[in-house]
């Protein structure tokens, strides 16, 4: 079935916070697109869950489920960071933003990174920023980010 | 007084855990050499430090305070985020890293993003990441870090 208009679009595709039956509709599957991330057994993802749910509004993972397939289309992050800079303001940090490879080019990474950075101003952040590869800079800049600094890394593992 | 050798450096300027005391310190005077950060008020210091400190090693605000003149000369914060990525995996992103104008060329920098990356280490984070000026590259490939990817932002106010 194809889709003809955007309002088709809206409706079949909608912004929600994760729930703890996403797990079997592809979520882990989905972030596998983004970077290294094995199965993860049923009591790890429910632990994670609830650690996260936890922090309420400080750490929101968001969501899009296809609903014709029902199953986990886009997902991205944002948690927010409490600071004694800028009179103890907030800034918000969103994190692993993925689309699925099949459901491109109906502006579902825009919709989650609009869903986000909604949330961070809501919440009273100062600022939202986000850390990306250089092949996504011109995607981040129709979201209405701008580049500022550079990111410095150091792993572990 | 002059320091002659690095273990008097080294006793004189200790890194520790931000404490209350430390507004009467000049932390917030120090944090306005990095940023914008008026004054703030004992109570929103107090409260902002008490939901801080809730989160434990999730969390941690680092200080060295200069034992001879008891006030806070070099800061940094590290908070750990929880990911579903890299099988429940956990970043830690240093932030807020300044060191006092007049008490620069002592390491103090180097050895408050020691202190931050050992504490990402120990509380088990597969990486830890910051973001920084493209001025300030080279101190922290001092560190033992690397450029990866570039900071975007948007600002709300």
């Amino acid at each position: 079935m194809q889709d003809c208009d955007s309002s088709g679009i809206d409706q079949r595709f909608q912004v929600r916070r994760l729930e703890l039956l996403d797990k079997r509709k592809g979520f882990i599957e989905l972030l596998q697109q983004l970077t290294v991330c094995d199965s993860v057994t049923d009591k790890d993802f429910e632990d994670r869950f609830k650690e996260l749910s936890s922090l309420g509004d400080d750490h929101v993972i968001a969501v899009i489920e296809d609903e014709q397939s029902g199953m986990i289309v886009a997902t991205g992050s944002v948690f927010i960071e409490k600071k004694f800079i800028r009179n103890c303001g907030k800034v918000a940090h969103i994190e692993d933003v993925v689309v699925d490879a099949n459901t491109r080019g109906k502006q579902l990474g825009k919709k989650i990174v609009g869903f986000l950075t909604d949330h961070a101003c809501s919440t009273g952040c100062y600022k939202v920023i986000l850390d990306c590869n250089v092949d996504n800079k011109t995607f981040y800049e129709k979201c209405g980010f701008k580049q500022k600094e550079v990111q410095m890394v150091k792993y572990f593992i």
